[in-house]
C-alpha cells in the first residue's frame, strides 16, 4: 500500500509517514492493528530499515502509533491523537491564532492587513489606511503623523533596480558567493568616509568604518565590547526607546542625565554617573530635537578624557536641518579617541535597508576585530555593493540635496499649519531639524487622550511616554508629529483635522 | 579672503574651516597673527556667528588657533600642530596602517587584494590566488579546499537581477520604504514554513518563523531571551567556532558535551550540566559530521522536557546527505515545545545573503515579541521580498537538486581521490553528509604541520583546533577539508598535491 519516489525532494521517511498517516484517517489502518514490520517494508520498498525506523518513530512521537517491544508497532484510536493535541497544540487552532492576533504577532486577516497597508496614504486624503491594532479596534487613518517610515514611492526603485543589473553583471559572478569583508565592504567605507570627512568633519580611515545591519542590532554589537556586569550606561532622558530598549536587553544599568537645556547640568551629571559610555544625539536630541552647543560639545568630550570613557554620538538626523548651519560632529572635534560615531542611510534613502554604521576609535576597533574574529558580515553584500555605486556615481549627493528640499517644505508648513490652526493653544517643540516635532497641549490632557481624539477623526500622532525610563516626567501633555511619511499637500488638511479634533467646541 | 557657498552640500562652518586651514598652511596666516573677530566674519558673509564660532572652535580643538578670554583667536605655529598630532593620530599615517595591517584588518595593499579576490580559482589550476595573512606572508594559493563559501559564478545572478526588477516595480513603490515586519516579511515566512514542513517535518505557524541576518546574530538576539547571570549553554565538543564565540561574547558560560559516538555520554552529560539551553547539530555533528539517531533524538528530548530546558536545533546543512535519507527533525519529533529550530540559505543559495531564521516555541515567540517590543527589523525588505519570489516561483526547489547534485558528485570525487592518493596513510571522518570531511595523519603530525605543508604547495586545508574549547583534545592531527568551493574539476589533482605535500618521500 506504500510506495516512494526517489525523484522528489520529501524526505523517503516522510513519504511513509504521510502515508501511514492517511491510511490511519480514511479508516485503512483501524485502531489496534499493526504496521507492517520495519524489515519487512524496508526489504519491499528496497531502502534501508533506518528510514522506516524514522517514520514509525515520528508517528509513535505524534500519537498515532504505539511501540511495545516485541509486539511492533500498534495503531492507536484517534481519539488519542485529539487528547495528545494538547500538549502539541494544532499550529492553525483557533485558540493558537488568537493569541498571536492579541500579542499583535499576526492578524487572522493578514491578507486584509496587507492589502490595507498598500492603500496609501494620498493627497485627496479620501483613502484610509485599517490600522489593526491589538484590541481589535480598527479604525481608518487619513493623516498619519508617524516617524521614522519616509514617503510612499519615494524610493529610487529606478535607480536601485539598474544599480543592481550593474552589480551583479560585473561583480556578482564571484563576490556574492563569499562570506564578505566581516568589517564590510571596503569600497562603501571608503565611499562613507570620504562623506563623513565632507559633511560631518569626521577624521577616520575607512577601516575604522563598520557596516551594520540598523542602528539597534550595531549597538547590541558594540555593547559586546562591554561588561554588563560593571559597566553603566549614561543616556539622555527622554530618550530613543529603540536605544533604550537594546541597552536594558544586554543587561547594562542604564544611568538617566537630563537634555542639555542652557545650563551645565547635563554635564554635572554625568560626572556624577560613574558611567563608562554616553548615548548621546548631539545634532538633533531625540525626542526634543535640541542641538547641543559648541562649548557643551567640548565639556562633554573633557568628561569623557577625565573619566575615560566613550561616548557615543548617534548623528542619526544630521542631514536634515533647515534654519541652522550643522555644528561640527562630536568625533570632529574629539582629539583623544573617545567617541564612537553612529549613522545611517535609513533617513535618507530607506529604513528597509536597514543599513547603519559606526566609526570605532582604534582602541574599540582592534578589540571589535577581535572579539568578533569568528563572526561574519551583517548586511547582504549586494545591498552593500549597489549602495556604493549609489554613493560612487553621485545619486547619493542628488538625493541628500532632494530629500533636503522636500522636508524643509514639510517642516514649514507643518508649523504653519499648527499656529494656523491651533495658534496658541498648543506648544511647540523644535529646533529647526529633524523630522518630527513635539506638541504640547496648554489644556495639559495627557498623550493618551490626545492620541484617541485624534484617531476618532483618522488622524494618527504618537506618544512620547515610551522615551522616558518612568512614568512620571513633566511632558505627559506632548505628543510626536512627524512629517517623513506623509506627504505634503496632505500636512495642512490633517492638521486643521487634528485641530478639530482637539479643540472643537 | 573667505567665501561661501550656499550651493554646495559641505556645511558652512566646514567651508570656512577649510579655508583658514589653508591660509593657515600656505602662509597667509603667520602664527601670532589673529583671525578675523567672530562677529565681523559673520557680518561680512551675512552668516550666523555660531557658524563662524564652530569654525574656530573646531581649529581651535585641533590646535590650528589658540583662544583666549578677550583677545580673539590667535594662530599658534605650526610646529605646534605636530605636537598636538601625538594624541590625534594621523589616519593615514604609516604606524596607524601598519597596526592595521598586522592585526588583519585593513592591508596597505587592499586594492591588490581585491583584485586578486577576482582572480577566481579555476579548472586549470593555473591561476592562483593570493592570501594575505597576517604575518604579511603571502602566498599563492591554487587549490583552496575552504569551508562555508560556494563556488564562484554559482549565484543565481540572472534570476536574482530579474526577480529584484520584479519586486521593485511591483511592491518596491511602497514597502520600499517602510519598516518591514519586524519578524520578517509574511509571504516569505509562509514558504519557508511550507518548505520546512515538507522537508524536515517541521511542525509550525509562519508567525514562529523569525527572520534574521545570520546564524551568529541570530544566536546573539536568541540569548537575550536568557540571562547571562544564571543560565549556562550546554554545547557539543568539538563543535562551530562561530557560535562558541557568540555564546561567550554574551557571558554565558559553556558547558561542552561529548559528541554522540554511539553510547549514551552525551545524554548522561546533559543530566550533569544543569544547562538550561543546549546547542545541537543533530543532522551533521559539525565538524565531525555525526547523525543523531531516533533513538538518541527522542532522549534528548525526554531530557528538555524533565529538566524544562531548550535545545537549539541548528540544522544548518539539512539539504546535503548523499547516501543517507534524512532522518525527522528534532523539532517535528517536539510536542512539548522544547525545540529552537535554526536553518540557513547561506549553504545552499550565497552566505553573502546574510539570511538564516529561527523556528520559535510558542513561549518564546511571546516573549521574543515581548523583548524586541522596540526593534525593527534586521534584514533588508528587498532582500527578503526577492527570496520569497524565488521561493514562490520554484526556483529554490530547482536550485536544492542542482546543489544537491553537484555537491554529492564532489563529496564522491574527494573521497576517492583522498583513497586513491593517500590511500591507508589517513583516516577520513565523513557521514556521507555535509560539505566537509575531516582528514586525519596517521602519522601524528599536528594541524599546523599539515596545514604548512599543504600551504607550501599551494593548497590550503584548515585547522580544526578552533571547534574545540580547549588546547587538550583527541584530534590534533585532523584538519577540514571542504569541497563546497573548489570546482569539481580541481578536486582530484589538489588531492594529489596535498598527498605530495604531506607524503612525498
Amino acid at each position: 500500500m506504500i510506495t516512494i519516489d526517489h525523484d522528489v525532494t520529501m524526505p523517503l521517511y516522510r513519504q511513509i509517514y504521510e502515508q501511514v498517516k492517511n491510511l490511519i484517517y480514511n479508516g485503512s489502518y483501524q485502531a489496534g492493528s499493526k504496521l507492517v514490520p520495519i524489515r519487512r517494508l524496508a526489504e519491499e520498498l528496497k531502502i534501508s530499515r533506518n528510514t522506516v525506523e524514522a517514520a514509525y518513530l515520528q508517528l509513535t512521537s505524534e500519537g498515532y502509533v504505539s511501540s511495545r517491544t516485541g509486539s511492533g508497532f500498534t495503531v492507536e484510536a484517534l481519539e488519542l491523537e485529539k487528547s495528545n493535541a494538547q500538549s502539541t497544540p494544532n499550529r492553525n487552532s483557533e485558540e493558537f491564532l488568537d493569541c498571536l492576533q492579541q500579542a499583535g504577532i499576526w492578524s487572522a486577516n493578514s491578507d486584509q492587513t496587507d492589502s490595507a497597508k498598500s492603500v496609501s496614504l494620498n493627497s485627496t486624503g479620501i483613502v484610509g489606511q485599517v490600522i489593526n491594532s491589538a484590541d481589535c479596534q480598527s479604525k481608518a487613518i487619513y493623516y498619519d503623523f508617524t516617524y521614522g517610515d519616509l514617503e510612499n514611492r519615494s524610493f529610487p526603485s529606478q535607480i536601485w533596480r539598474k544599480l543592481t543589473a550593474e552589480v551583479l553583471s560585473n561583480k556578482g559572478d564571484h563576490l556574492a558567493n563569499s562570506y564578505t569583508d566581516r568589517l564590510g565592504e571596503r569600497g562603501l567605507r571608503s565611499q562613507i568616509a570620504n562623506y563623513l570627512h565632507i559633511n560631518a568633519g569626521v577624521n577616520c580611515h575607512p577601516a575604522q568604518i563598520v557596516i551594520q545591519p540598523g542602528t539597534q542590532l550595531s549597538l547590541h554589537n558594540l555593547l559586546t565590547l562591554f561588561d554588563p556586569f560593571k559597566d553603566i550606561v549614561a543616556m539622555e532622558q527622554p530618550g530613543y526607546k529603540g536605544v533604550i530598549s537594546v541597552i536594558k536587553n544586554n543587561h547594562f544599568k542604564i544611568f538617566p542625565i537630563p537634555v542639555y537645556d542652557g545650563n551645565d547640568a547635563i554635564i554635572e551629571a554625568l560626572y556624577n554617573s560613574h558611567a563608562r559610555l554616553a548615548f548621546m544625539t548631539p545634532s538633533n536630541q531625540f525626542p526634543l530635537g535640541e542641538i547641543l552647543p559648541m562649548v557643551t560639545r567640548q565639556r562633554l568630550l573633557r568628561w569623557a578624557i577625565e573619566k575615560d570613557t566613550f561616548i557615543i554620538e548617534d548623528d542619526y538626523c544630521r542631514e536634515y536641518r533647515y534654519n541652522t548651519s550643522p555644528l561640527p560632529s562630536l568625533q570632529a572635534l574629539d582629539n583623544k579617541d573617545r567617541v564612537i560615531y553612529m549613522g545611517t542611510f535609513s533617513k535618507a534613502i530607506s529604513p528597509s535597508l536597514r543599513l547603519n554604521y559606526l566609526v570605532l576609535p582604534p582602541d574599540l576597533l582592534f578589540e571589535w576585530n577581535r572579539v568578533f574574529d569568528h563572526n561574519y558580515a551583517a548586511v547582504p553584500w549586494l545591498i552593500q555593493a549597489v549602495l556604493e555605486e549609489y554613493m560612487k556615481q553621485g545619486f547619493w549627493e542628488k538625493r541628500l540635496r532632494k530629500m533636503q528640499t522636500v522636508n524643509k517644505r514639510k517642516f514649514l508648513t507643518l508649523k504653519n499649519a499648527l499656529r494656523k490652526h491651533m495658534g496658541s493653544r498648543v506648544d511647540i517643540r523644535e529646533s529647526g531639524s529633524g523630522l518630527h516635532l513635539l506638541v504640547g497641549d496648554k489644556l495639559g490632557r495627557n498623550q493618551s487622550t490626545l492620541i484617541d481624539l485624534a484617531k476618532e477623526q483618522g488622524v494618527s500622532v504618537y506618544e512620547t511616554n515610551c522615551c522616558w525610563l518612568s512614568d512620571q516626567h513633566p511632558m505627559q501633555n506632548y505628543v510626536l508629529v512627524g512629517f517623513s511619511a506623509i506627504p505634503e499637500a496632505d500636512i495642512e488638511s490633517g492638521i486643521k483635522l487634528l485641530a478639530n479634533a482637539w479643540f472643537a467646541d
